[in-house]
């Protein structure tokens, strides 16, 4: 019954602490004017570093494996129950704010060292992963860190090259890593559950003034390259009806993603990307191409609004007599955050006087690996403005101090469900 | 009456040799690969010997004027009447077409060969002139050469400079004409119109399959620089709601200017280039810009229009609670063309077996120049698919031929009104 006594004890004490790590992580930087921190570059070894350094203090015995994540363990009070896992990812894009990602890690770590202050123990071990790679800058590949743990990073995408031509298997031995994938991979069986703290890089819980949400997926996207072929024409002498205007044709298609969007539930979409060709202020466009960025918590809506607004682009198109190519050039599933898992973190805000808010993650995280290993959750924490991957990038001490806290709380939910159900299951057999 | 006599003559015999001269005349250019022919090139000043050389030939009496204008004269029956002007540009854009300028200068020569063959004089005396600049491309400057001629050349426009610093008046110096604007400028007392021959740059003349067309107005143009600014956003993570897009705003906006310029008589509005930033396929636009470029022969109509057109702009962007700015950067009036010309015209046409079919000219000629000095008159002629400004600018022998013999019948038109105007007021004095 300690999880329970301990409810009324928030962890709030550890905010100030995480506020100046978070500060102090962003100075390990490639760059020296902005925060860049790119998978196995020499700021990300310092960074690894300072986490492990972190991670020990805390009461962590940690591990660098070998595709550079660092792992930190804290044994449970059952050393047969499978592991939880608890991550986020260091490395970060160009010009990045603080907290996309070294939040979840720096937030798990105060949870553990609250934890081990009081010396108090889940019936599970617990493991902090400090993933490198899940922005996927430096390499034509993302999530290395979380694919590698989940056992889904095929060995041939070591061979990825950045810009310089290096591979990752070079840079990794660089960085002191000879890479064993079988090293890293974990087997399911071992695993109970994925859990992530992370900025919700999106303005939902501010506008709704909420410090914390609980996830309910990691919503699936696609992205559909629309490229409308028209007649170039002199501004000036084609009459309308003679026309086949290439920009007004993709002006009325990008006018359909927006109403389809807003019309359905469970779905954003967005034209951010939009080009002209010949591109002259008097010569009416020969091309106009465009991106769609469809994204659901739902697999079904993102897929039935695809080819919704794949037929109303044909529609247009055909009655204004324009050519249209269509090329699906993104395409990932939504993961799913486990309804148990949910529960629990619905339970924990509770106890710590929260009602639990429910919003799915428009963004992608190391959880869309996870999901192949092990049920996953996620809580995000209110950032100002919902800004992300920007130096603006903003949270507040006391919404970290209530995610340290909440993560805490998930914990011994989780503590207190794993003793009962071993319980029940002791009964029952 | 030999002018009535001659009426059932048309002289398309000439047409073969147009063809061939402006072929000829497409070699003068300053890239081996391509006709690019720019004011004051040599090329330019090799064009000039050869034009010059085809007027003398068809009983012109040439000059080379000081702003390097080609300029050929042929004598009327009556000395002490105002001069008739006929002509067009021979310099053209960067990988131009051979007709754009070129054919209403080659058909004009034919017309006074053919007449000059036949010992044909009009009762005015004419004159044709080969501009030097009309499209602007080498100099920050156009239609230097009729401003020139109609006295509306400001002289501080000669200090132009081109990408390689070179200056007008330099570049005259260097091409043997030492700037003397005076000596170009004509007095309205001494001219009596201004006709100009130009292929139709646009697709109505074929679309209703008619050789050549009379030009209502040359259009006046509006270009208005319109700037929206959004909110950039995680293209996942901000619900339709809680957006303030650009991208999604300026697509609205122009779909209101297709729909304005659609129901409107006498307006075309095109939007032919936009631009978003961050330019991103997943984050949503902070800023969309795109260009409005409005043509009509109705200044009232091209006023109004923009008049509405900002108003409805300024509602989207109201009710999108996005920023909104306009910037004017091109106005320029329409020039009627003249309606006693106009009927000329129209009964040349009527003269050959043609109906009459008016239109605007949507793009601009040097008439926008000439207006300032004389009235102004324009045949089209049909061009195919209305391709202009490309090598793939064509036009077929049989509709040049049609273009000499009507430009014959208007002189002819013109001598005839001329000689019965003067009657008259001989009778009324």
């Amino acid at each position: 019954m300690s999880a329970l006594k301990a409810q009324s004890s928030p962890a709030t004490a550890h905010s100030a602490r995480a506020m100046r790590r978070l500060d102090e992580l962003a100075r390990y930087s490639d760059k020296p004017d902005q925060l860049t921190r790119l998978y196995l570059t020499p700021a990300h070894k310092a960074a690894v570093g300072q986490v492990q350094a972190w991670m020990e203090e805390a009461g962590l015995s940690t591990r660098i494996d070998a595709v550079g994540n660092v792992v930190g363990r804290y044994e449970g009070t059952d050393a047969n129950v499978p592991t939880l896992l608890i991550g986020s990812h260091i490395d970060t894009v160009r010009n990045a704010g603080k907290y996309d990602g070294p939040l979840g890690v720096i937030v798990a770590i105060e949870a553990i060292a609250e934890l081990h202050a009081k010396r108090e123990r889940m019936s599970f071990p617990m493991e902090v992963i400090a993933f490198g790679d899940e922005e996927g800058v430096r390499f034509p590949v993302t999530l290395t860190g979380s694919k590698a743990v989940s056992g889904t990073l095929n060995a041939a995408a070591l061979g990825a090259r950045d810009a310089d031509g290096v591979s990752i298997r070079d840079a990794l031995a660089a960085f002191g890593c000879p890479p064993d994938l079988q090293s890293v991979a974990r087997k399911p069986k071992d695993i109970r559950a994925y859990l992530e703290v992370h900025i919700e890089q999106g303005p939902v819980l501010e506008a709704r003034n909420l410090p914390i949400g609980v996830v309910t997926a990691i919503s699936g996207a696609s992205r559909l390259k629309v490229t409308v072929s028209g007649t170039a024409g002199h501004a000036g002498t084609v009459p309308m009806n003679l026309r086949r205007d290439a920009v007004a044709a993709a002006a009325e298609m990008i006018l359909t993603v927006e109403r389809r969007a807003v019309a359905t539930e469970d779905l954003v979409a967005t034209v951010g990307w939009f080009q002209t060709r010949p591109g002259a202020v008097n010569v009416i466009a020969a091309e106009a191409g465009f991106y769609v960025d469809l994204r659901s918590p739902s697999d079904g809506v993102r897929s039935k609004s695809r080819s919704t607004l794949e037929n109303e682009f044909t529609e247009i198109a055909r009655r204004r007599r324009v050519g249209l190519a269509i090329e699906v050039t993104y395409d990932q599933r939504a993961a799913a955050c486990d309804p148990q898992l949910i529960t629990s973190c619905d339970n924990a805000l509770r106890v710590i006087g929260l009602r639990p808010f429910h919003l799915p993650s428009g963004a992608g995280h190391d959880g869309l690996a996870m999901i192949s290993l092990c049920p996953i959750a996620m809580l995000f924490v209110r950032c100002r403005g919902g800004i992300s991957h920007s130096p603006a990038e903003s949270v507040i001490e006391s919404d970290v101090g209530i995610a340290i806290s909440a993560l805490i709380e998930v914990l011994r939910q989780l503590s207190v469900s794993q003793m009962q159900g071993a319980e029940s299951a002791g009964k029952a057999s």
